[in-house]
């Protein structure tokens, strides 16, 4: 059992708790998504089920499962046991159940996997049922899910009556591999090997199911196909590319039938689509998915700050794969990436008081900025496409397990914020500030010459015993590739992990485009708190270029001056929690 | 008469007769646009005759017809005669006239005049009609497009058992007062002037039809029905949004109206919205609708230069509503924008040799600029919705008439290109290398105390004599607004109408975004030729920013310094000429 005690995260649990799991359930009532599974919908009548509704309700119950592991609560078990009656009561004979195509469109099912979301909703429904069983021992979920991956075994596969396909929204492999570790069976292994092995694999199952995807051009076909990772078989995917949620869901059960198989090429794939988004297609906050256009990666080195996508709910995925790649290699790079990421891009889609998103993570907003749908500018209550808020509320409260990885004998502080980790073999108490300060203390209650590893360092400990040791955290002026032109003549202020940026409200009065960092600044840290949170803010002295524009014209001549100006940054990922503002990440640099 | 001489629009007039109008004339034959016409397609046929194509295939027609005007051509002639006699014989017996809805889906004709194209094709069948009985005085064409035009009169209007519509994609508007002109018939204004009057006007006629377009929420109702413009009465649009195309078509057709009717209202919501795109929704090519998200205006001040869209027809068709809005008040203002669009954004999607096009016209690409289909880094030989290829073709034999007012006793040398004017009245001889070089000569071959008005310059000429005069023609650095965050510390070269980029076949060896320049940089002019235009190319000094990244990490520390460096700037409209490359308009300056 691991609690988090700091500063930056375990606030973000208790809103979790107290606010964004409440709310979201609330929305799940109030847009039909709770009504749809009690199946009483007719044509005609309104809120007609979503094909990925069921998705959407399951990531929530998973959170309260999650929660429950964490916290006990009687009155939130029970809410979600009444949740878990319905799809328990949904469930058709022959194990079927998603609501959508039980009342809309029965005659439909399974038909069209490459456009539709019934294997991804599933891969959600098994998530939320081995939470539930593992918080509360309880296999009345579980056996409902197991029913349900049953019917899957049945219907896919390459035996006669079968249907050879995989999914079209990737998700229920990294589903299936927990499915197997918490029944213990192994068919539930392979059939995510069996969906990873099938996909981009000649002859394509999905241009089986839609030849009319096939297009004269074979260069147009193999873009439709790579928008769902299915243009060439996983092995030998080295470019990131497509539809970014979709990608990472599928790392990561590529990462997971690895770790289980000992596949090493299918382990040195996952490796190599890392090391390409993280070389070449990753905003410095670790987001992912730069274009709202088909909400897909693009292509390497272009990641524009204003009108970027970078979806909260590719952000949560990218964190899950790269915490899978550390525990399977151990390598400083997916740690890195790892902290980067819950540090930044995977929890600026969240408000502070946990009832706001975003869907899309800008690294620069202007008050000009465009919204396409409002949600660029303004973390919104809830969404049409409602994916990224109950993503939150299943991701946060696993965030402990992310940070430290405990073998027996061995405990790598890989995020090594004040914790409190407690296992059979030991019991340990992480003191610190971490990421405010750099001084880590550990404490340990019980255990026996157990190694304690934070990167570089290494010790040992046994009861009784602190020991402590300082990480250096300097302000950083970072530089981007100069392959990236959105980021020319322009740097980023990091400090330890944490990627700062200037928000209007603590820049007033000028366009946040106008202000200059000299490259080498005099940076102070300052304490500061936003809502629930402490931190450190940055300031620096700088420069606001003035031009002279009486008429306010769109372009002009002017003479510019640069005028001294203090300049304030903030976490990124704090940002838009004190009203509507402004907000860039990269500022220009004077030369 | 007005015969083009010049170095930049006379070369390019040459190569529309030479090389766009035959090879937009083959593509429609390899297309199907051409058999599309013959009726003989039948479900399960392939290519299918789409809602638009027509509107392609009679664009070219236009093109053919005012090219005949300048240049007669029997074989020519010819050719647009046979495509003519296609049109005729697929003409119904009401007067019906659209391929696609005749032979694909007849029961839906007029349904749905929000989504589809009818009387957009229609526009256009009308425009071409009215250029061909122009350059042949052949009333063929003519009266079978009136026989349209009187069935859409009979279909539409608010008398029993007539649709209450307008244009879901406007065009016709300004289409029937050609039609009204070449006719004499007052009804086809009428006409017009119903569908301006209907738009927007409340019960609005889009939600009778759709009345599923009617969302709880009354904003996302407005910005569906903002995106064709219909969202409030055309005469209370202030803000041009939506679709740009559909927007500057329909604000060309208002003003047409305005000019016949005197309606002052209607004026003055021209210039309002002619206003607000010029001082906050264009971009400094001239170039309009920066998203190619719905193709649409951004909201204001959002003018990204890496991900913009600008249209190749937004930009012809923003350059037809400044000539109509020059036309009927004279003001400077819609002079300097109509130049502005002519020597960039409206021509830089038509290569040199004149059979490649963009449809997207970025100021800024990059070897990593995001495709969305290969139409940003390169011009293509076609695109699957074809708008843009055939609006050049018609666009391109205008120039002349769009450069010059010319008045019985006035002539407006609004863009003083050399040219010759003959006229009932008088005949002109312009010379000169406008705007290369600032002086205009301007010779009466025969002209008796004719006024020639140049700007603020102002002279009488009878015949033999001889004007002539100067264009300051000095290099600027221009600024954008401080609200344009995309621009911040970045300028624009600019000399004389033309806007300048760097290219990087002129600037080798570097990403251009590296590139900073002085800001009073030593400005020199160099003699060029890309194919077959002459122009002045622009060199300065400059640096190139070099920072150490020796192991190319994405984002890293490292150590900058600026490397002096010569920078060659070409006219924006050019680039794109010799082979696969770069280009930034806006460069950054050094502070």
């Amino acid at each position: 059992m691991i609690r988090l005690k700091d500063n930056f995260f375990a606030p973000r649990q208790k809103t979790n708790r107290e606010s964004t799991i409440p709310s979201s359930l609330r929305r799940c009532e109030e847009t039909g998504r709770i009504e749809a599974l009690k199946l009483q919908w007719k044509p005609g009548m309104e809120n007609m089920p979503h094909v990925f509704w069921d998705s959407d309700v399951a990531k929530v119950m998973e959170g309260m499962a999650l929660e429950l592991l964490l916290n006990p609560d009687e009155k939130l078990r029970d809410r979600l046991e009444k949740i878990i009656d319905l799809f328990v009561a949904m469930q058709q004979d022959d194990g079927y159940l998603n609501s959508h195509f039980i009342q809309v469109e029965p005659e439909n099912r399974w038909k069209d996997t490459f456009n539709q979301h019934e294997l991804y909703c599933a891969g959600h429904i098994i998530e939320a049922a081995v939470a539930h069983f593992k918080a509360t021992g309880s296999r009345k979920f579980l056996d409902c899910a197991c029913r349900y991956a049953d019917l899957i075994i049945k219907t896919f596969g390459n035996g006669p009556g079968q249907k050879r396909s995989c999914p079209g929204h990737e998700e229920i492999e990294l589903a299936l591999v927990k499915l197997y570790h918490a029944s213990g069976e192994k068919k539930y292994l392979d059939l995510a090997q069996y969906f990873i092995d099938t996909r981009g694999v000649e002859p394509n199952c999905f241009l089986a199911e839609h030849p009319e995807m096939a297009d004269p051009d074979p260069a147009k076909t193999s873009a439709r196909l790579a928008n769902h990772q299915a243009h060439i078989p996983v092995r030998e995917q080295a470019e990131a590319v497509g539809h970014a949620v979709r990608a990472v869901y599928l790392y990561c059960g590529m990462a997971d039938v690895a770790a289980e198989t000992g596949d090493r090429e299918l382990l040195a794939a996952c490796e190599k689509l890392f090391d390409n988004i993280r070389q070449k297609k990753m905003h410095i906050t670790g987001g992912i998915g730069a274009t709202s256009i088909g909400e897909t990666f693009c292509g390497e080195y272009f990641l524009p700050n204003d009108t970027c996508y970078d979806e909260s709910c590719a952000a949560i995925g990218f964190a899950l794969f790269c915490w899978r790649m550390l525990k399977l290699t151990g390598k400083e790079k997916y740690r890195e990436t790892l902290e980067r990421l819950v540090f930044n891009a995977a929890l600026s889609g969240l408000s502070l008081d946990g009832d706001k998103f975003f869907y899309a993570n800008l690294l620069e907003v202007t008050p000009y900025t465009f919204e396409h749908g409002s949600t660029r500018r303004q973390r919104q209550k809830w969404f049409d496409c409602s994916c990224c808020p109950p993503n939150f509320c299943r991701f946060i409260p696993q965030l402990g397990e992310m940070f430290f990885r405990c073998e027996a004998d061995t405990v790598y502080l890989d995020i090594p914020v004040a914790a409190e980790i407690e296992s059979e073999q030991y019991h340990l108490q992480i003191s610190g500030d971490y990421p405010a300060g750099g001084r880590i203390t550990v404490k340990a209650v019980r255990a026996d010459n157990l190694k304690v590893i934070c990167r570089e360092k290494e010790f040992s400990i046994s009861s009784g015993e602190t020991i402590s040791f300082e990480i250096e955290l300097p302000v950083k002026v970072i530089h981007a590739n100069a392959a990236v032109a959105s980021d020319a003549g322009k740097a980023a202020i990091q400090r330890g992990p944490i990627i700062y940026a200037l928000e209007s409200v603590d820049n007033k009065g000028v366009e946040l485009s106008s202000l200059l960092i000299s490259s080498e600044p005099d940076f102070q840290l300052e304490d500061m708190e936003i809502g629930n949170i402490k931190f450190k803010a940055i300031t620096a002295s700088g420069w606001e270029e003035q031009i002279d524009n009486p008429d306010n014209q769109l372009y002009f001549e002017g003479e510019s001056r640069l005028v001294p100006r203090q300049l304030k940054f903030i976490p990124y990922a704090l940002w838009q929690n004190r009203g509507r503002s402004s907000m860039t990440v990269w500022v220009r640099k004077k030369y």
